[in-house]
């Protein structure tokens, strides 16, 4: 991989840029700038400093210290005397993927926000082109993008194994991935617990293989338990390696959780909660939790904030602000093993600051990254690199055919007057499915909109052929005749879901993703009322954030026009309208019993128990 | 190299065992042992837990909970409701040459003591015997011992561009330690400091080969910045990428390193001045802080202690002693990039619990290593392995002739009455060395034992020839006539030091040293008086500590018949009496600048400046 300059960090020339920030540090050769801030965060001592200056080479910090106290000369000096610097914020675990905007979009979008670094977790991209996962996540930072994006391979790629798609990776392409570039830091969320508890599940070996792989190469291996609550289990997760977790639900699980060594990484749904009570409980040492994201579009991002919201919500939960800071810099850096680049205003470490006006309320003024000023008042100031994606990132929706209402038909027995089907709703994770009875006609089973339930279904993106699973879901989709939805992102395997009240209206919408190449369809009575474009992988778009919130906001409004089934399944990840978290609804990763995938060898009819490969008929 | 079942971490290996703790863990498996205690320190919350059971299996720790919460079946019961228990205690930092004893006896002398773990900082051993360094380290553990010993390859192979003999670390090697076993933690203390800044130093290119290398590997890299305390090169010293210091001599010091990144790993001589300074400049962030030993003789750990006797100081200077738990746990654990491991009671952790009976005063009443019980009171339980070593090991003090008089003999030149003499001292660390006339007598320059000037050598040991270099020193070496001081410990390179009083008392005492391959040697008036022997590798001994520390004693005694010159120099590391500390006086590092070593190509007279490469006469 070629690697100019400092962009990517590998070994060869990281020595040659450290050498040179001695000589500059020493004063022995001159230094670009000398920005000198009013108050400094040292987030090792968790002190503020009083006019302190940092003294910046290339991309690089060569000095820190009392103004006036650097030996060398600069080139550039730069002063805010009301300003106070703190270390550019880092995610510890965000699936750039859900900002639905390509790498260099998401610089523009969140460096004003003041995250300059972020641990990707990339089994979204990974899933789509597995092979390309690496090149893709360091194409933007190649082509001059000041954010740090370190890519971790997902093990869910595939999320289980009863799918199959873009990628499979195992062993050896994770000691490919960890051997190719210093920038992965280690094996990202390992969400399929059945795979790695059960030695029968047939994803079993594929997951240790990666485990092993990153254990070989002093990678970090990052936690998904989701779902998981009770002590056993807890220390049974902790003892397979996972080193972290980002789904505790309540406070007990966190506590429990931190108990048996897990770094803790908290996000902003249940983050408030779970700082209030760990204060209340007692905590005081906080050096193993972080604040993070892990999806938010950037609609939300825009409205709400990137890592400054996660801050800000600890802030006002009642944590230090400089806690809640270290939580978003060295805790995380310190976890995944990051410390010699990013994480604090220190020596070697990128030039990544963040200049507040306001700590309490985490006012950001100025954004520094790379050693300039990248972002001004919310504004960001570079011009955003023009990447023409290749082929492999934009021709992700690979189905050469037309879909037609037949592909989502489900056939009846002969002479039956109602069947007995099978169905799931959003969010469904109890162990058994539900069951219900549904009239039969013209040959073919029905929804029935007046107990909530229509058709979902998935339709493989990947062979070429189509292949499509469909079946009846309760609690989502619309009332409204001849509508469907349909979307491209369908974590974690990404195939397209649709739900929709006649077959016709579902084909439709998915043709019009084949077309699109990817994003959202809204068909509605029949005619295709809204779409959002996410070519780049059928998840991103390569255009500003601003163009795909007006489409979002195009797609809410039309949405808003249809008539939603809604019931309650678990809050706060399901709630009534226009059902965006659908998408998220198509996970297979614990805590997920039964679901509907593409059809598979192991899963023909698609509907699978991924935590015992249990499989079972539709209807019957 | 073979890993009988998990004595040493491996990658693959590494997956057996964890798949199997999540088995037990579950309860699917039963586990060996339930060890409940009246409370547990939880390192990464630093709570205490009351009555909790941590279930055992293999070497690890499978489940910790509360008392009665494992769903699983134990085979032993252990009960010790008046205990509190703690993580084994490690060291970040610990030179075990300096306890003298083997690895396998070093377990036996520190583990009574609490010290499960330690990061081994392996230049002694490794500059007698390079290519059998990672072997040496890892011979005990595999024979069983319940220590974990993490070797760090030392950068100091040879210690400066002006030394030579049994190892010689760049690129390759640090790049094949790091390759061949996960043991291997990253990169020992760099210290060399002149070689990283200076271009034009003959080391530089090597250090930074083993920096990279160890980038490259995801490895830390160790500091050593003695004598370091300007902002400037402590900025430089950071942006290296120098991740730690053990060697911060003030509190100001202290906070100037933290501030610029460093881990600081504060070691007892100075520890509970600075524990008190740091309280008092109101510190209460210690997670970049660890407590290590770096130097004991096995006599003084006999007397003071081990790991817990640093914990101890840290405790009266003052500091909770939680927090004085953490940091010779959780902290140095987390620095280290071993917590998968060894750090904190959590599954997956190797079995090490320390169980104390008084927590201010540390009173270690047992402690359990490997999942068994291996100190009781003090006293190590287990049968310590018989390890023959092999030759490569007890076979380097390789001198293959007799010394005499002669070689210590400084000639004049024809005609003088005095010379002119460059003399150093011990801790000498000015820019210049001492300049004094001294008296010629039958073609010789002379001691001046009435101005307390002696004459020092290094005799090399690793060529066969024992090449000799002498010059003169002050303030040190006996008085006594026909006496002197041999040992085969002379910092780092380890060739052999002699300080005496008559040519022919330095060649006896050498020629002693070169019969026991190792030691201490004190020949008084013309006798040799007392040897104390390190047959292994010339530093260590494969005895019980007690049988080593009774020969130290002997020495102790007979030394204090011997009249020893003295002046002040470095407190606290110079002190007057038998000069057991010049075997710390031949250090080349950081400070140091004027030194003696062997004879080499670049400094035949072995007088060098090793800060700038300069060399110049001993006598004019």
């Amino acid at each position: 991989m070629t690697n100019p300059a400092d962009q990517l960090i590998n070994a060869a020339d990281e020595v040659k840029i450290r050498q040179r920030l001695v000589r500059v540090a020493l004063g022995h050769e001159p230094a670009d700038t000398r920005l000198r801030v009013g108050k400094l965060l040292d987030v090792h001592s968790r002190m503020w400093l009083d006019d302190q200056e940092i003294i910046i080479v290339g991309r690089r910090i060569a000095y820190v210290g009392p103004a006036g106290s650097y030996p060398g000369t600069v080139e550039n000096e730069v002063h805010e005397p009301d300003l106070m610097a703190v270390p550019g914020f880092g995610e510890v675990h965000k699936h750039i993927e859900s900002s639905h905007v390509t790498p260099e979009w998401e610089a523009a979008l969140v460096l004003p926000h003041g995250n300059t670094w972020t641990c990707e977790a990339s089994h979204e991209f990974s899933n789509v082109n597995g092979a390309r996962n690496l090149e893709f996540w360091l194409k933007a930072r190649l082509s001059g993008s000041p954010q740090k994006i370190f890519p971790l391979p997902g093990s869910a790629v595939p999320p289980t194994a009863f799918e199959w798609g873009g990628g499979h990776f195992g062993y050896d392409e994770q000691l490919g991935f960890l051997s190719e570039s210093l920038m992965v830091a280690g094996l990202d969320e390992v969400m399929d617990w059945p795979a790695v508890w059960n030695p029968d599940n047939p994803s079993y070996d594929r997951l240790w293989g990666m485990i092993e792989a990153t254990f070989e190469k002093r990678g970090v291996i990052e936690g998904h338990a989701a779902g998981i609550k009770d002590l056993p289990t807890i220390n049974a997760f902790g003892a397979a390696g996972l080193a972290s977790d980002h789904e505790a639900w309540t406070m007990q699980e966190v506590l429990d959780k931190l108990r048996r060594g897990l770094f803790m990484e908290l996000r902003p749904h249940s983050l408030p909660e779970m700082i209030r009570g760990l204060m209340d409980a007692g905590l005081t040492e906080w050096s193993q939790f972080a604040l993070t994201t892990d999806d938010r579009s950037c609609s939300d991002t825009m409205k709400l904030g990137a890592t400054d919201h996660n801050v800000r919500l600890a802030i006002e939960a009642g944590l230090p602000p400089e806690i809640a800071i270290q939580m978003v810099t060295i805790n995380p850096a310190r976890h995944m093993r990051l410390t010699p680049w990013v994480g604090s205003i220190a020596p070697g470490r990128f030039a990544d600051i963040v200049l507040l006006d306001d700590l309490a309320k985490v006012g950001i003024a100025k954004v520094w990254a790379d050693g300039d000023l990248v972002a001004e008042a919310g504004r960001y100031l570079p011009s955003v690199p023009r990447i023409d994606w290749p082929d492999w990132a934009t021709q992700t929706v690979n189905i050469t055919r037309d879909l037609s209402a037949a592909d989502f038909a489900i056939p009846a027995k002969p002479g039956r007057d109602t069947m007995t089907a099978a169905l799931l709703r959003p969010f469904h994770w109890d162990d058994d499915f539900i069951t219900m009875d549904l009239p039969v006609a013209d040959g073919h089973v029905q929804r029935d909109p007046e107990r909530n339930v229509t058709k979902f279904a998935i339709v493989d993106r990947f062979s070429g052929q189509g292949k499509t699973s469909a079946m009846f879901w309760l609690g989502t989709g619309p009332r409204t005749p001849d509508t469907a939805l349909a979307c491209s992102m369908g974590h974690d395997k990404h195939n397209i879901w649709a739900v929709g009240s006649s077959d016709a209206a579902m084909a439709q919408a998915a043709n019009a993703l084949r077309d699109t190449q990817g994003g959202w369809a809204l068909v509605r009575e029949g005619k295709l009322a809204a779409t959002v474009r996410y070519e780049v992988g059928g998840l991103m778009t390569c255009r500003p954030p601003e163009e795909l919130d007006a489409e979002m906001q195009a797609l809410y409004a039309e949405g808003g026009k249809v008539d939603w089934m809604y019931e309650p399944t678990f809050s706060p990840r399901w709630f009534p309208g226009f059902p965006e978290r659908l998408a998220f609804a198509t996970l297979t990763c614990a805590p997920w019993r039964w679901v509907l995938v593409a059809p598979s060898d192991r899963a023909p009819d698609g509907f699978v128990n991924v935590a015992t490969g249990e499989t079972h008929a539709i209807v019957w």
